[in-house]
């Protein structure tokens, strides 16, 4: 006893200095999905704090497979007090994900150490939305479920005994050195003594995400307002001001279905009292009422840092850490007394008279705002691991206000992370590069998340409706005007352009809400890039020789890759143009393309140069695709309301689509109340399109009314 | 026994999640100087790798004082696996230090990891020497002797219970509204269960700096030669092309004391062999011998990184990481195996023919490059200790090599930490943005290491003139031509100003080896900041508000801070001008400033405006300065060799220095071999000013030959 006492003390002892080998043993816990355990995982982690559970009946529809990897190719290890991971990387291999970055979608050798924050310009791992998640061009994912800071070498690294290791060359002689040598490995270090490892299969990449987000419960499925448009006021605006500036969209013919308020809502921000500022709302429930009578709902700013003033300050102050932000103090949204408290506010201030939704503000970062990592939460949360989940929590809490309502929302959140992928907010940020905007909306497919590359302000007409044409083929068509103000109209020489934009963002609800609805069901990202299309090439990221060494060697240059360019849904291929630019290049992946507006034929497998003008946002329609759309209506469809249906079809492949419906505002579709309606177009013998769709189903919502059949493509 | 056992293993199983306060026992451990000794601390720390000892006899000069904060303000924990530890801070308090920044003198309100790296460009805590260490205005230094990567929150959190909160304010209508609220403390997270933490008294912040200094073995004393003048060739150069280019300096009357040879003296480099190119150079000893005759010593760059074809592969591979740089091994110095086998090689094939010292390159980062943290040693090392004192273990053994032959050497490497003060190597990187390299000169003063704003090439003459003015006001003149192949007179515009200020780099032998000598026995770093000066007041950094929200909210406001001037040794104030600038602001600390060139006053506590002209670099002397002077030579002089002084002497306060004299390249000085010789310049009661040197010690070396005096101010 007294021996073996000792050798476990030993062992303890020594467990931080020493490298111990872990086998690690795969089990399938859903189909196609492995589950890895190295040294005692945490108690505390990604899918944890974000509550997730798999959508089982959405894993079950797709193909069984065997293990994408040979499982001797990965290794772990406990060393150093943390864990190392070790996964293979063939020399033509490409890897996407490790969260929303801005600038890059390639992430082969890449480091970054995933650490939730505002975006600070570079692809290093500080984002929104770190999401330790990546995919491969060869067909499968890894995902590893702790919420710490994880390191991560996607392919930099070169081990003394890799198997396929680089002859060393002379630099001194020869032309060829390379300050990047072939690394056959993507190395990771979490910084905890154990860790879940997940491994999606494929066969295909996209196949991989599918499995990761049906993991995560599936993708978020908005209500159909969501889709709508949505204006953000001035902060300091009053309800007279909201009332007004809803009735000029009304005056004008711009559609609206709701309306954010910014700080200026609540008697006090940073920190938040959480309650109305009567000078500026004098009526908060009637207000609301009002407004949803005009079919107008309210989303209302907050970050969540508590004033002393705040009417539950007391009630939350012990569940609290111990580091404030703005003065304001953080909740530990871990425990339930927090939430009570915090929540409950909300629920009788807000949620009940009836707001519609949040904005949650500044729970990414930045460090110099919020609690450092020496932060302690009561719940022995670390500073660090509320870092890395507090959008996920805040996320979670306000949605099961909703939840427990029976009421869908759809709001807007600063950080998210794995396991949120079925969580209603979409990520904004402050950052305001539009190319990078899109860059973003690429990497939100991969990274659980939706994006949204919100209009503020702009210097000129141009850019106003450049980014305009995005934000409409986006999963939030907003203009965020808390600080300027601006209007869709306040650029008068594009004001028409932009109400055309607004109203087709309106006519094609029944095509967005069915491409989420596949992002629910199927796990399918709604918005994602190139790589995950089937008849895309990859390009391999590779290190070119810097001539300027003496300037700075360390320049590293950059690859080529689709950074600006999107898959909106399943059939649309979206190419903006950005400001200054009159042509741009678009990469048609293998198969016929067709241009949205026209029907026109576009290309095969290949890139063209295209100069639109001003007017139009390039988009691209998939060989046999279809798309449903509706009137240009002012506001989303309610619960139940009939629209009629025009079916456009493009190109001269058999059609088929999966339009789906519901009552677009509850979670009765959880309990069996939705239905996907089969669209077919075929040629028949006399070489005419014909389309059909199949009869609504019996006892399910039914919102189709009348059919027209629009054959786009000559 | 059974239960004691079960509670230390329950205790030692729960270690890494818990929250456990540490009481912290201070112990005087030299004058001036206390530790405290946190959970365990790790084997391997900085002081380790470094072996750096304290310098008792300079230690002993400091005046006795008492721990200079209140102990109680001090706290530490282990939270989450790891110490946190926490220091005071006061509202009217600077800070300085955290290693070798770029761009900014002012620590407080930084969030920084100190991390060996290239220097990317911010101050983030990368840099080639992370030094965790930081002095206060108020008189006291801190050191946290860990090599790990140590987060620091330098007064940026506030906590929820601190004893002088802040009011929180509304942001939505007050004004006053700062995103930065007043922390009352410097937070640090070290990720180890232990670390051994140093607080150095002052009075003045100089003194703090000195007694770290000390502690440190004292700052490096470089051989004579190693201050005098330095060209390094292009990478293929040949032994004939090396011998041509030291005729061309005497030709024309450059000074030269060492030439640096770059990747080519080796047969193959990145990774390298450590033996030298034949077809380049057939004769190594030959030719290095026949340099030394000439009076021009040998400098060879290596990066530690092993090719298979080195000669003592077989010997070095047990012995090395298990991850490669560029395909080389990494070797672990840790390991007397490795040493033997790396530093074999040196000594037999380069230091024992006569080589001089090594200039260490790429021991710093950047992350692409060197080992990922996931490498392991065969010492147990891990990773990211390696990095952190991977350039401490480099400069100590080459360093070794030539303590065994009692020979001085000094040279260049790449990265350095705590505990490299002593050791003969000034830092130098790829980064080449002038007025960064002279904020850089600044900050070496409080990181314990010496910089070079070295000269490679430059656009114009100008540049070429601004920056050649810099570097012979640095601790090595030296012009890096590696790639571009640049001599000093390359630019015929200024080469005669660039001759005459070579020629003062000489002059200025005795004051420059004067200064050095000070820094090792009394800790004063040669070159330093304004903040280390008396009558020097501070400014603390505030946070303005941002105008432009909506464009970037992050962008944060840089404070007022000298970064663009600093003291060159006791007396000197050297204010650069950079490339374009005709005129510049120079702050003059309370007391009399004069010209150095012409004596004449300057100014008192002020800020003055000065337009020197291009051949100027404007550098002011201190009331009372005496600043010693010899002939023009074309090297440094040579161990006993007599050189004739000319003791210049500025302003009215009676004038006092104590000159160093040694033979200038062994360690006998440190058996006693050397002598400080005071100088003193008073006013007779003629009026005129007399000078006094004190004899030479009898037994000491002695190298002034006749003293000539020159009394600058009229």
């Amino acid at each position: 006893m007294k021996k073996i006492c000792i050798l476990i003390v030993l062992a303890l002892l020594i467990g931080n200095s020493g490298s111990f080998a872990q086998q690690i043993v795969w089990k399938e816990i859903e189909p196609g999905i492995w589950k890895g355990i190295v040294g005692k995982p945490e108690s505390y982690d990604l899918l944890k704090a974000s509550g997730a559970k798999p959508f089982e009946e959405g894993l079950l529809k797709l193909a069984k497979t065997g293990f994408p990897l040979q499982q001797d190719d990965i290794s772990a290890s406990l060393t150093d007090g943390k864990v190392y991971l070790q996964f293979p990387l063939q020399k033509e291999e490409q890897l996407y994900g490790f969260g929303l970055n801005f600038q890059t979608v390639h992430q082969r050798g890449k480091i970054l150490q995933l650490h939730t924050d505002h975006y600070g310009g570079k692809d290093n791992g500080r984002t929104h939305a770190p999401t330790p998640f990546y995919v491969s061009s060869k067909g499968y994912g890894v995902f590893i479920n702790s919420a710490r800071y994880i390191t991560v070498y996607a392919g930099t690294g070169v081990r003394k005994n890799s198997t396929n290791p680089e002859i060393a060359k002379d630099r001194n002689t020869d032309k060829t050195w390379s300050s990047r040598p072939y690394s056959d490995a993507v190395e990771i270090i979490v910084p905890a003594t154990g860790v879940e490892v997940y491994v999606f299969a494929g066969p295909t990449t996209m196949d991989a995400v599918r499995r990761f987000n049906l993991f995560n419960g599936g993708g978020v499925l908005p209500p159909r307002w969501g889709l709508g448009f949505t204006q953000r006021v001035k902060s300091l605006y009053t309800s007279a001001e909201v009332e007004k500036e809803a009735a000029a969209f009304e005056e004008k013919g711009f559609p609206l279905d709701f309306i954010g308020l910014e700080p200026g809502w609540q008697s006090k921000s940073y920190p938040g009292t959480f309650e109305w500022a009567r000078q500026r709302y004098p009526q908060p429930s009637q207000f609301v009422q009002q407004m949803l009578a005009k079919g107008i709902r309210l989303n209302l700013w907050i970050n969540p840092y508590v004033s002393k003033e705040a009417p539950f300050y007391k009630s939350i102050q012990p569940y609290t850490g111990s580091h404030t932000v703005w003065v304001g103090e953080v909740p530990d949204f871990t425990l339930p007394e927090a939430r009570e408290a915090f929540m409950g506010q909300l629920k009788k201030d807000q949620v009940d008279i009836g707001v519609s939704g949040y904005k949650i503000d500044e729970v990414d970062g930045y460090d110099y705002y919020l609690w450092p990592d020496v932060a302690s939460f009561p719940s022995g949360i670390s500073g660090e691991q509320m870092r890395q989940t507090f959008g996920l929590l805040a996320q979670r809490y306000t949605n099961e206000l909703y939840r427990n309502k029976n009421q869908r929302t759809f709001g807007l959140v600063r950080a998210s992370n794995a396991g949120g992928v079925s969580l209603p907010y979409v990520i904004y940020n402050d950052y305001y590069n539009h190319e990078d905007f899109i860059t973003a909306l690429i990497n939100s497919g991969t990274a659980g998340v939706l994006w949204t590359p919100e209009v503020r302000a702009s210097k000129t007409a141009e850019e106003w409706l450049r980014r305009f044409q995005t934000v409409v083929f986006s999963p939030m068509a907003m203009i965020n005007a808390w600080s300027s103000g601006t209007k869709p109209w306040s650029y008068p020489e594009v004001a028409s352009q932009i109400k055309e934009l607004a109203l087709l963002r309106m006519r094609m609800i029944p095509y967005w809400y069915s491409e989420f609805a596949k992002y629910h069901f199927e796990g399918t990202p709604p918005f994602h890039g190139m790589a995950l299309e089937e008849g895309f090439k990859q390009e391999i990221k590779k290190d070119a020789t810097n001539k300027n060494l003496e300037e700075n060697p360390y320049a590293e240059a950059t690859s080529k890759e689709i950074k600006d360019q999107y898959m909106a849904g399943e059939y649309l291929l979206v190419a903006p143009l950005f400001t200054g630019q009159t042509t741009r290049k678009v990469v048609l992946p293998k198969g016929k393309w067709y241009d949205f507006y026209t029907g026109e034929l576009a290309g095969d497998g290949e890139v063209i140069t295209v100069t639109p003008g001003l007017d139009k946002i390039p988009v691209y329609v998939k060989d046999g695709g279809v798309i449903p759309m509706m009137p240009a209506m002012m506001h989303a469809p309610k619960a139940g309301e009939k629209v009629d249906l025009e079916i456009r079809y493009y190109g001269t492949k058999p059609g088929y689509y999966k339009l789906y419906d519901d009552d677009g505002e509850t979670f009765n579709y959880e309990n069996g109340a939705y239905s996907f309606r089969e669209i077919r177009v075929i040629k028949n013998a006399a070489g005419n399109f014909v389309g059909s769709i199949t009869d609504p189903v019996k006892g399910k919502p039914n919102t189709v009314g009348s059919v027209t059949w629009k054959f786009m493509s000559k």
